[in-house]
């Protein structure tokens, strides 16, 4: 979906500054504001190489105009209800909630902030379609503005995320492995009733460290290399 | 696991204040800050309802000492390596998959983060057990420090971070409503070809929204109350 930020009546340029530059950190590029404050230097020395996202920004009079054609409309709130009577704040969404609901759909995902210190009016979450969450301490639940933007992009980033699609070593690669691990410890004389334990505590090692083709290959490479050096020795 | 968040060198006091609140606002605690820059008013302005974190933040002279008895050192970086060869930033994991490979583990987890413009060098890396890389826009990739603890903590917070706990309607439940719409549909003369066709398109609609128990009984509700609208006007 196309994420637009929607900052409504933020106080603080500063806070503005940084999502401008969270916006952009993340990939996205749309940003609006209600009813903002007048920006000067502070803003944009905040938003560090994210200036065009703040020059660029919507600046518009209402959370009405904001969320124009939006296909869906999230509130954030720190306070989330606890009685499913709630309507207002209930039944609410994680950020990671959020993500797996509008994943694979289509239109412009409105993401409602209020303000540093009242957050939304009722009416304003009253409008929205999703209620969304960040679970913060008890102890201290309000976070930043922009660091609740980021938490949100974050989650909805687009951006392949993590080097899971990363080519492991495949089961006869690592099995391989082991057999030669086997080899080696006959190799250097390890204890014959010590060595079913320790290939064992071996495998478990390297199983838990989702070994790399190429690791394995290191590895094996790293024995050859011993035992020619132990069999030049002699 | 306990969280261990550790800046090394930073520079910018706002940045250190601004962590000390994300650090409180997940429920953590310890901060540790290695050669930091002097701190003043700025810093504590910030942590704005953090200030005890930063406060009781360790001050420390090197990377050793702020990852003494550590069970895990995750380093975190916003360039991660490309090819499997490189085994400084590879395998990367995403903040998520650090979550996953730390749930159910107990000691000190320690999470390093580097200067704002330098981030880590490379000797700090190479100390690590775990490179963690948030995945950014390639046009911007570099977050702001506490922006980058905001997504980190989000992700290793312990505290119940959904209402998927929430009671949702029983199947059961449920399927009083749907008999109960089609008797509605029989009540308001509703074309019998067309019947079958909308009952279905009403269950696909509740059925994505996941309702509660509460909110069958309110629309189980509001059809009793139209019926009786219905019957009395008779």
């Amino acid at each position: 979906m196309d994420v637009r930020t929607i900052l409504v009546e933020p106080k603080n340029e500063e806070n503005i500054g940084a999502v401008a530059r969270v916006v952009k950190n993340f990939g996205f590029s749309e940003l609006c504001l209600v009813n903002p404050p007048v920006m000067g230097t502070k803003a944009y020395s905040v938003a560090s190489h994210a200036q065009e996202v703040l020059t660029a920004a919507k600046v518009l009079g209402s959370v009405d105009e904001a969320v124009a054609k939006s296909a869906i409309v999230a509130c954030t709130t720190s306070k989330h209800g606890i009685s499913v009577n709630e309507h207002l704040r209930m039944p609410y969404l994680s950020p990671h909630d959020l993500k797996n609901k509008v994943e694979g759909k289509s239109g412009v995902l409105s993401l409602l902030f209020g303000r540093e210190d009242t957050g939304l009016l009722n009416e304003e979450l009253m409008r929205c379609d999703l209620v969304v969450c960040i679970t913060t301490s008890p102890i201290y639940p309000v976070m930043n503005l922009s660091h609740a933007v980021s938490v949100l992009l974050y989650e909805l980033s687009e951006v392949a995320s993590t080097s899971a699609g990363l080519q492991l070593a495949s089961v006869e690669n690592k099995e391989r492995l082991f057999w030669h691990q086997e080899l080696f410890l006959d190799e250097i004389g390890y204890k014959e009733h010590k060595k079913e334990k320790t290939l064992l505590m071996l495998r478990r090692i390297l199983g838990r460290a989702e070994l790399t083709a190429r690791e394995v290959q290191t590895l094996r490479g790293i024995l050859r290399k011993a035992e020619w050096k132990i069999r030049h020795h002699r």
